[in-house]
């Protein structure tokens, strides 16, 4: 995709976002967040071009955790979040599938969780599984 | 791990608690989460009993992501959050690694994604850019 951030920087084209690269395979490239919500903030991206996690083959994500792994090591994170957001409404900026590897070192700095908990339902529970169990 | 209550769910000895089975292999384990965010909140978990994601060995993950498509497909969520939580600041509330798959019908309903984003400093980044490398 001519237009997208990350496909440039995977052609190595992106003249105008720098690009701290820091693993990059056939298939996967990981690289720092140039706007980070903590010390070590970093992305990791398939390749192939997709908007959401569904438009991407199984055979293009089989590296994305491992490396992710890589990227824990490498910063010392502790504690920390991996984040990979679809859709506008669910807070995702570039319409390039992206995992998000931010470490949590302070209340302050990193990912800010909200867990807005539904009441359970143990019989709409029970529906809903059915439901979903039958279209997996 | 005997106290762990992911753990017994994958033995099929929890009785404190009901377990919606959505998918299961040898290595993964999917399930309804019972204190859902929003409408077909999941979990996909590896059978591997280990606390964060740099404890679980690179071939119990290769599911993982694929399960979470399957789910994604299930639930015909459009818009959702993938969660993996590693440490109690960083919002894990169950020590055996688990990934969330968060639909996010509205803003009300799903996560929420609080993003307090630093100032960049290009030179810091830089500097802590070559650290990574070198970790790599």
């Amino acid at each position: 995709m001519a237009a997208c951030i990350f496909c440039k920087i995977i052609k190595g084209k992106s003249c105008e976002i720098p690009c701290f690269k820091l693993f990059e395979s056939d298939k996967t490239l990981a690289f720092l967040d140039i706007n980070p919500l903590s010390k070590g903030h970093a992305l990791v991206i398939p390749k192939f071009h997709g908007e959401k996690l569904s438009d991407i083959p199984d055979e293009h994500l089989s590296e994305i955790l491992p490396v992710a792994k890589k990227l824990v090591a490498a910063t010392g994170a502790t504690n920390y979040n991996i984040l990979q957001n679809n859709g506008r409404i669910a807070h995702q900026l570039v319409d390039h599938v992206h995992f998000h590897m931010i470490p949590k070192p302070s209340e302050e700095q990193g990912l800010g969780v909200g867990w807005p908990q539904q009441p359970t339902d143990m019989d709409a529970l029970k529906a809903l599984f059915e439901d979903i169990k039958s279209k997996m």
